[in-house]
């Protein structure tokens, strides 16, 4: 078909579905309830993307083709099946992703067959907005992700299905990197483009010292971040980049991901700053994808 | 040493600690506060577990050494963080872990933490009340896990720790596995024991046809689903048994998996009961949950 309608190649997928971690069904007209969704933004908590949904709201004009609750703000579309928020202003869906991958995993499989059963375009646009620990930056610098890596430093994303290794290689558009960074220097806000390790924790994972349990020594961590720092160009470590990249490329979607660093692991492991700052930087992000989100919906 | 307080051995932990994800200071008098925790209790939904221990306040009592909002109700003291809910009620602690394996990671990390900070007893003894997946069992049924597994079909729990895979072993406590297939018994709710499997997402992680992704055909996943029924006694499928039995072997801790099958996978794949049914066989591992923690409490 010579059409730009966004189309799954799983032929099991059907009206019967259910998209079980949101409450949607799939007969529930999804096609004038979604189809003009042109990007879709994600992040860990609840609270942040629901912040993310009422900024996006006021930054693009209110547009019309949102859902909205009855005070007239972005509708928590997900609140009902408690496990995801979801959120849709104008041409942008905004939902949380919990953390790390199964998580996410969860979260995208659904999102990604909502666009499919919507019959979005195929030049639909994810970003991730999260947060991260930098390594060899300015706590506060927001870093683009240019390759995502596992923890084994390879890019790929691997799982387990049917008892056998699976694993889909990763990949964040080009183009929107590049608009991302562009726009973050006409805010004059810190970035960076850099490569990102996805960790499967937060403390042993990620070669914190202080977790329940450490069977390592400070050099070892030292060592190992340095390393990866210099070796493979990693600026910052979070939990899911690869599965966010690899089903997007999988899909054939492109997409983006989008931290600020909340501290400089070279130099410490405890996140200590104030909820100030935190949001500080949070808000810089929020800026730098809403900038370009509207720049690109406008051109 | 020769007392019962529970201790981690990583030399790094000190009062200077955080734990981040929960918004609670190590040096804020956790003895005080936590020092007289018996039964941890995880779920993945906040709202669940806000549920559980709003039950266990009514079950217990009104037990005094609660932790209570201006309602009297127990309050959410993991709401400043925005990522997990915490309550304690009695010597009941409860907690949410979000969907998959590196959530409940990071939750159970710092909660263990918390353990060790507050000088908690050797007898702690951590419950997940999840959901999951049945195999050849009735939709309904409480599945008590005797051997977790990964995908790969073995006993243990994996994750990279600065470039090098790490395997844990997993088990459950014999003990409090037996008591809670005896407490079902007596309160003639329909359960049974049996293996699980953690699986790393809900889709093709776990042989479903009906993710965005599906390049296996239906009878590969019959295949594969009878196969692990059959020859490894797997009667559920779930996301986090092998992270929580591990780390809670690893640090010296019993722990138990206590979920509702809510389909039999041997027969379909979506999820389409009704709330009410899901809120029933909650409930009823709420019930053998909360009816034998008050036994081993007032034993």
């Amino acid at each position: 078909m010579v059409d730009n309608v966004f189309r799954l190649k799983n032929p099991n997928l059907g009206p019967h579905d259910y998209l079980y971690h949101f409450g949607i069904s799939a007969s529930d007209d999804l096609p004038a309830k979604f189809g003009d969704v042109k990007f879709v933004c994600t992040g860990g908590k609840s609270s942040r993307m629901k912040a993310f949904a009422v900024e996006m709201y006021e930054k693009l004009g209110h547009p019309k083709n949102s859902i909205l609750d009855d005070n007239n703000k972005p509708k928590d579309i997900g609140e009902s099946a408690g496990r995801y928020s979801l959120f849709k202003v104008g041409k942008v869906l905004i939902f949380s992703h919990g953390i790390g991958q199964p998580s996410l995993s969860v979260a995208l499989n659904e999102i990604i067959k909502l666009l499919h059963y919507a019959k979005c375009t195929t030049d639909v646009k994810i970003i991730r907005i999260g947060s991260s620990g930098g390594l060899g930056v300015e706590p506060g610098t927001i870093i683009i992700t240019d390759k995502p890596h596992n923890g084994m430093l390879k890019q790929e994303y691997n799982y387990v299905v049917m008892g056998k290794d699976l694993s889909i290689p990763c990949s964040t558009s080009d183009d929107l990197r590049n608009r991302l960074v562009e726009v973050a220097k006409k805010l004059e806000i810190p970035s960076t483009m850099g490569n990102t390790i996805s960790a499967e924790g937060f403390f042993e994972e990620q070669s914190r010292l202080d977790g329940a349990f450490c069977e390592y020594t400070n050099d070892d961590k030292m060592a190992f971040l340095r390393r990866v720092h210099d070796e493979y160009g990693i600026r910052n470590i979070e939990m899911e980049c690869t599965c966010l990249s690899a089903l997007c490329a999988r899909a054939g979607l492109g997409c983006a991901i989008v931290c600020p660093a909340l501290l400089n692991r070279l130099l410490g492991d405890i996140v200590d700053i104030t909820p100030e700052q935190v949001t500080l930087w949070q808000n810089n992000s929020f800026r730098i994808v809403g900038e370009c989100i509207k720049e690109c919906l406008e051109a």
